[in-house]
This record gives structure tokens, sequence and C-alpha cells, in this order.
């Protein structure tokens, strides 16, 4: 492609990344290698630094750089609340809503019978002890209003029926959306229209 | 966004590339945080590697990892045909073409009234001098078919008119292109230049 191996290599690890192709990834190394000192080098240098830091919280899945992340040791986010979501980009979006002050729990998926995805490939058993272990009072199912994510709704809302209020966010999600494509205040509006399932 | 500054400064950058948006960078930064070891550290170390070698060819404007590229230094290529693209993307493109065996001269864009684009802000006037010092017997424009490319390819045949044959890429149908997706422009000018079979 170019005659240089280092560039052809990173232009083939460019187009593996979700939503760019060979294509994308030449212009983009391109654009990198014109923007040498603005954008190549702070981002290969911030890429060493989020790998070497960059974890899952144990508690909750989020992504931080500590054992434990920033919500789940802020003792005012301990209010009984705990939002379920399906990933982190999941999680920010509702931070990003600033209308949730409790916690998350994340799930790292949906069930999915199609690729073979259960309760013990997702963080499931770990959200049943939360809910006793942190004294949640209420579970809010933030998931994707996909086929996938409602079965997964109702497989959460079975596990923990009669030992929590179960809601979900309201209409505001459109079907077939998903909440990091939402709008923040779609997000919010959401939220605070949550029903009891 | 995160509550981690690196990260945040991560997607940041990452939604400066063509083509991303801070969504994407988003989703991009997860998915790279989840593929440590396979992506992001490998992406991080090339990216390194990448700014401290690539540098632009001082002859034809192509990237490489030296002073004066492959193409340059390759003397089976000296077959006196210089081709001339916009920028080094299109050069690969020819490459990959594999029908090309001469050498190549990157402008580094299109003479533009609208972006203040002169030919002393593209390598115009080197052009002229490489015609001159490497015995140039044909020159071929492989610029753009856009108003700017056609304006920027008449400029260059009349910089070096008299000098040495001008010939530029045939305009026609795309092979296994379907008429039915052409514009209009294409479609006629296929058919001016159609060929008895
Ligand atoms: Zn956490
Ligand atoms: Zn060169």
């Amino acid at each position: 492609m170019s005659s240089n191996r280092d560039i052809d290599s990173l232009i083939e690890l460019m187009a593996k990344l979700p939503g760019l192709g060979p294509r994308s990834a030449r212009r983009t190394v391109l654009h990198l290698i014109a923007k040498r000192d603005l954008q190549l080098i702070p981002l290969a240098d911030l890429m060493q630094k989020v790998a070497a830091t960059a974890r899952e919280c144990l508690n909750c899945g989020n992504v931080g750089t500590t054992d434990i992340c920033d919500i789940c040791t802020d003792e005012k986010r301990a209010n009984g609340q705990l939002c379920v979501v399906e990933d982190v980009a999941d999680l920010w979006a509702m931070e990003r809503g600033q209308a949730f002050k409790g916690r998350y729990h994340v799930l790292g998926g949906t069930l999915s019978a199609l690729d073979q995805v259960g309760p013990e490939d997702l963080r499931i058993p770990q959200l049943v002890n939360r809910v006793e272990a942190e004294g949640i009072s209420e579970v809010i199912l933030a998931l994707n209003a996909t086929v996938d994510g409602l079965t997964t709704a109702h497989y959460i809302a079975d596990q923990l029926e009669g030992r929590v209020t179960l809601t979900s966010l309201a209409q505001g999600v459109p079907i077939g959306g998903e909440l990091d494509y939402l709008d923040d205040g779609t997000i919010s509006a959401a939220l605070n229209a949550r029903k009891t399932l």
C-alpha cells in the first residue's frame, strides 16, 4: 500500500476499528502523519497512558483508572438507586443527562440466544449480590429498547422480583433506539418519567 | 464524560479525526480499552514508530521513512513518465492499480480561489523543475474530476506546454460499474469517448 511496513501495519490496525474501513484508515493515517506534532504524537502518548492505567471497576464495570471507580467510591451516590446499563457508553450517556444521582451496574452486553450469551456471561450474578450488599431500594433498568435489551430486562426483573422496586426508563426512548444516540434532554425526561414494572 | 482526564483527552483527540465525531470517538476508545493488548498497545506503539520515522519525500511528496522515497530511488521507475496526483492517498490508489510503472509527483492539493491556494502553495514549481531535471517525456495528470482538479490540470498544462507530452486519465464507466449509479457527467464523458469494438 505505502512502501513502508510500519505505516502499512498502522493502516491495517486502524482499519479494524469499528466504523473505519481500509479507505478511511488510509486517509486517517495520512492525516495523522501530516499533523504529526498536533495529533499523531499526542494520540500515541495518550493511548499509552490509557493502556497503562485504564481498568474496569471491580464493582460496577465502569471504566476508570482505579480498582473501584469514582462513582462507586462517592458516598453521595449511595442513595439506594442502582441504574443497570448494557455498556459503559450508555453509562456515560446517562451521566451526560445529569439526572441520575445514584450508582450504576454495567452488564457488559445483553442476553442473546443467537450469540449464546447467558446470565453468567454478563454481570447479572454480581447485580443480585449488590442489591443485597448495598441496600438498594430501586433498580432502574436503562437497557436499550431492542429485543435483546427487553429480554434481558425481563430476566433481571424475574431475578430481583420482591426484593426491590424495579423501574425502567419511560417514553422518550424510541422503539429500537439506542441510548447513546439520544440527546441529553430525552434521556433526562425518560428518567424522570420512569415507571414501576 | 468518563471520570478520567486521560480517557477524556483521548476521546477529544479521536473526535478530531476525519470522519469520527464525539460519539464514534467514545465508542472507539471503549473498544480500544476492551482490546488493550490486541489493539490499543500495538496502535500506540505503531503511532510512535510512524511519528518518529515518517516523512515526506523531498522529491515527490510521497510519504515514506527516508528523505527520498523508494519510488524515487528505484531506477527501474525512471521511464520518462511522471504521474501528477493531488495527494498521497491518490498515489497509493494508483499503485494498487499496478498499471503505472513511472514516478509520481504529489501536488499536496489543488488550486482553489475560494481557499486561496495558489501555485506556490502546491508543488508546482518543483514539478516544472523535475520535468527538466529527470528528462521526463510524458506527464500524466491524474487529478480528481472536480472543478478545482480541472482548474489545476489546466494551469499545469499551461506551464508545461511544448516541453513534454501531457495526458490525463481517460474518463468513462468504471469496470463493473452500473450506468444507473453513475452521474450524468460521467455517462456523457464515456459516450463522447466511445470506442469502436
Ligand atoms: Zn464502579
Ligand atoms: Zn519520492
